[in-house]
């Protein structure tokens, strides 16, 4: 029998699919499901919602809350974290690379290390550099990958995958899908493989 | 030594606010925290953030998935759910009954027959002889009870409380206060005792 499958949607700005990406292989892997690793843009879906920015720059209380949140979670799965002195910071370039690690199996290192440069170290993922220095530090052809990254069709790719979470009612990340079944949020993530557990068994 | 203490702020109207009402009692008891229970409205707190209805509603796609989060985690935590044919419900009187019900320690099993009302039964909890019942089945004098919630110091103690919960800086319900600590939502019940538990350790 083949194993159960989880899409997992997410987004290099968003703060809390930092944690999800950072957790998500070890969980699923002893849950014995397959990760479909989906990187996907959030601003053209908040901005169906009517929002120019992120919720947590539009809503101060809610954002100050988020960091605070977002630090005691971090000390407690034990995940490095340091306030980044912008945010949200763009995530279009990870997201077009991630695209491309997809197919050969790199995406959940690359990604893990585009989010520890956001929101661990607060360096400014959105910079062609740092994605290089992320490429090469991973042995990757770094000149050969950011070039595949913005060319059209790749691009094409992205905007594809964007569209397709708003189609399939997306409204926010980290967010996880078996078959129709949709989970929202980093505190889903154990629910939503228990849920792909229980469906495919 | 005393205690920990928690405060646990929720609204009747809230869907999420019904999960930790219903699940607060046994899991602070075995923490051994005690809560202090305060019913406030989301409706001043919503409306200082630019939304005049639940964000449930002005935002479809949330709407949605949250109603069918809440079936789900209902299920998880063996509570009943009924979808309700009218959301949000005013939780207006129901909260001034509850603030009587702190001193004299029906607060609990009071929100909990109210937020059952509202969610699992489908009944309209703005209404007054739905309120009436419940205190009448809990043994309470429901008529003195009621002149009591709509006394001008009352309704003021109501305001005064909300108007706290907006200067503490809460933008949702439920949320869980230790000292200046808060956590917001369901998900973050368990957390909140934890903290409240190694703080006063």
């Amino acid at each position: 029998m083949s194993s159960p499958k989880m899409e997992f949607w997410y987004e290099f700005a968003s703060s809390y699919s930092y944690l999800s990406v950072m957790r998500i292989e070890r969980l699923a892997t002893d849950a014995g499901v397959d990760v479909q690793w989906r990187p996907f843009l959030l601003g053209p879906v908040f901005l169906a919602m009517g929002w120019n920015d992120s919720p947590f720059n539009i809503y101060p209380p809610k954002g100050r809350y988020m960091w605070r949140d977002l630090a005691r979670l971090a000390d407690k799965y034990d995940l490095p974290f340091r306030l980044p002195t912008r945010f949200p910071r763009s995530g279009v370039l990870a997201a077009r690379v991630a695209l491309l690690g997809v197919e050969p199996g790199w995406v959940a290192p690359f990604s893990r290390k585009v989010m520890l440069a956001n929101f661990a170290e607060d360096r400014e993922i959105g910079e062609a550099d740092v994605i290089s220095g992320i490429l090469s530090d991973l042995g990757l052809p770094a000149r050969e990958l950011l070039a595949a990254a913005v060319a059209d069709d790749n691009k094409l790719a992205l905007r594809r995958q964007t569209e397709r979470a708003a189609e399939l009612g997306l409204f926010g990340a980290p967010s996880f899908r078996i078959g129709d079944e949709m989970f929202w949020g980093n505190d889903r993530l154990e629910d939503a493989l228990a849920w792909a557990q229980r469906t495919t068994a």
